[in-house]
C-alpha cells in the first residue's frame, strides 16, 4: 500500500481536498472551486487534475499512492454510485469508476455526513472508538453512524440519516422533509431559533433573549451564551433541546449501541455545556445496556470532510 | 474449510443443536436440557459432549467441522466474552475460549437475538438481503440488526435492543426495565393485550373481544383474529400498534436504512395483516430515503437461533 493518500470533500460551493500520510497527518490542504455549469460534468475531471497536479509538484509516484476518497453531498451506495446530487447537477454517477478512469488509481466514495463521521474517529472527536454517531448540528441535522470501525451506509445510501428521526407526536409545523416532529426540527441551529422564539412567546419570564429577538439576533449562540450567564428562560430552552436530542440518541443507543456520541456543526460550538443537557436526558430515555456511552465535540470543524475521506480509502 | 457446522442455541430450559452443511442445510437437530445448577457450569461440557458424540456417530472428522456457533441469552462482545448471564447462573464467560478449548474447534458465540436475526437472513424471512432488521415480538421485543451482512453487536453487546427505544411520551405504566414510553409496552404480546384492555375500557363499542376479556381469553391472537373478521374495536387497537411498531422501525431505518424489516416471535403468528398495519405507519413517519423498505415474516420459528449460530462461525 502507498504511503499516500488524497482526502476530497466535494461540497456545493468549493471542493477541499487533502493530502495525508496513512497515519492521519495532513501534508498539504487546499481548495478548488466547484464547477455546476453543464450538470457539474466539468466537476470530477477538475478534482482529477487537481490531484495530479499536486503529485507532480511534490513527486509523489502514482505507486505510493494508497487512494483517493472522496465524500459527497448526496446518497452514495457501495460501489460509488451517487443517486442524483441535486446540488451538483448529477443524475447517476459511479465515481469511484469515472473518477478511478480519470486518475488511474484507486477511488472510494461515500456519503459526505457518513465519511466526516469516519474522519472523527480516525482522527477527532472519537479516535480511539470503532462503534460511534456523529450528529452534525447545523442549519439542518446530519449524521454518519460507524459500527466496528465502517460506515454504515445502509441499502439506498440513507443510513445515518438521524435528522429526520420522529421524536415529537405534537408538532404542528412541518420539517422540510414533510413530516411533523422530526429531530431536525428542535435540535439544529434553526431548531433551537424555534424552540426560543416559542418559549419567548409562551412566557412573561424576563430574559436577555428577549432583546436578542426584537433585534433579529438570536441564535443558538446567543441561547447558550445566556445560559452560560444562568439566564432561567434560556436554561429552560437548553433543557428541551437536550430532551429532544437525547430521546434521539437514545433511539439510536437501541440500534447500534455505540460507545460515543460526537457532537459536531454550528450548534456545538456551544461546547461541553451541550455534552451535558443531552447526556442528562439520554441518561433517562436509553436502555440500562447503553446507558454508559460518551459525549464529545467533534475537533476537525470542517476537516472531518478531507479525514473522513482518506481514511475511507485505507480501509 | 470445513463441509459441516453445527448451531447451538442456548436457552434457559433447553439446548437446541443443529448440524449443517455450509449452504444452510439442515442434517440434524436434537435438543439437550439446560442444567443450571452449580452456577451453570455444567452448560458448556454437556454441549461439547453432545456435539462430540453426533461428530463420532456420523463419522464426522473433526478437520471437516468449520466450527461451533452458539447463541446465548446475554449480552456477549466481539470476542465472545458474556458478562452476566442472569439466566444461566454465569458470571463472566470467554465462550469462544471456554467451548472452544473443549471441543478443539472453532467456536463463536453471539447474543441469542442477533444471532436469530443472522438466520433469518441466511434462510429465513431476510434470505437475499445484507441489511436488515428482525424483530421479535413475543412476552417482550427484542431485536437483532444486521449490516452489510453482519450482526451489529454495539459496544458493550446492547445492539439490536430495540424493545426500549422510547416511542410514547404519556405513558403512566413503567416499562420493565424501569423506563416509560418504550415500544415493547406496545407491541409485544402482553403490550397488544394492554392496549386491548385500554380501549376496551375507553369505549363503549360492541366487540367481540368483550366476551375475549370475560373468559381472561385476550391476547394478541384474538385481538387479530378479530380484525380478521372485521370488529371496528380490533381494527382500531391494530392501528394504534401499527402506529407505535411503525413509528420504532422508522427510527431504526433512521439509523441504519434495511431493506427489510423481519417481523417474528409469537405475535407475528397473526400473519401478514400486521405487514400492512405497521407499513401504513412506517411510511407516515420514515424519512423519504428508506421508504422502500420491505416487511416480512420470519420464516424459521424457533429454529432461527441454530441457523443463525452455523452462520456465524462461516462468516
Amino acid at each position: 500500500m502507498g504511503k499516500y493518500c488524497f482526502g476530497v470533500d466535494l461540497g456545493g460551493t468549493t471542493v477541499k481536498i487533502g493530502l495525508f500520510d496513512t497515519e492521519g497527518n495532513v501534508l498539504d490542504k487546499w481548495e478548488i472551486p466547484t464547477r455546476k455549469e453543464e450538470n457539474g460534468s466539468r466537476i470530477l475531471p477538475d478534482i482529477a487534475a487537481a490531484i495530479l497536479d499536486k503529485a507532480a509538484e511534490r513527486n509523489i509516484a502514482k505507486e505510493d499512492v494508497a487512494g483517493v476518497g472522496i465524500g459527497v453531498p448526496g446518497p452514495v451506495d457501495d460501489n460509488g454510485v451517487v443517486h442524483r446530487a441535486v446540488n451538483l447537477g448529477w443524475d447517476v454517477i459511479n465515481i469511484n469508476e469515472t473518477l478511478g478512469g480519470l486518475l488511474q488509481m484507486p477511488v472510494k466514495a461515500g456519503n459526505d455526513a457518513n465519511v466526516a463521521a469516519l474522519g472523527e474517529m480516525w482522527c477527532g472527536g472519537g479516535k480511539g472508538c470503532t462503534n460511534m454517531v456523529l450528529a452534525t448540528l447545523g442549519t439542518g441535522v446530519g449524521g454518519g453512524i460507524i459500527v466496528n470501525g465502517k460506515m454504515v451506509t445502509g441499502s439506498t445510501g440513507a443510513g445515518g440519516e438521524i435528522g429526520h428521526i420522529h421524536i415529537e407526536d405534537n408538532e404542528p409545523d412541518a420539517c422540510g422533509c414533510g413530516n411533523h416532529g422530526c429531530l431536525e426540527q428542535y435540535a439544529s441551529a434553526t431548531g433551537v431559533v424555534r424552540l426560543a422564539e416559542r418559549k419567548l412567546e409562551a412566557s412573561d419570564k424576563d430574559s436577555v433573549l428577549r432583546a436578542a429577538k426584537e433585534n433579529g439576533k438570536i441564535s443558538a449562540k446567543t441561547v447558550f451564551d445566556a445560559v452560560k450567564e444562568g439566564d432561567a428562560l434560556a436554561c429552560e430552552i437548553a433543557e428541551q433541546f437536550g430532551d429532544y436530542l437525547g430521546k434521539g440518541f437514545a433511539a439510536i443507543a437501541g440500534v447500534v449501541n455505540p460507545e460515543v456520541f460526537v457532537l459536531g456543526g454550528g450548534v456545538s460550538k456551544a461546547g461541553e455545556i451541550l455534552c451535558e443537557y443531552v447526556s442528562k436526558y439520554y441518561t433517562k430515555y436509553v436502555f440500562q445496556g447503553s446507558r454508559n456511552a460518551q459525549f464529545k465535540l467533534a475537533t476537525l470543524g470542517n476537516d472531518a470532510g478531507i479525514y473522513g475521506a482518506a481514511k475511507l480509502v485505507l480501509e
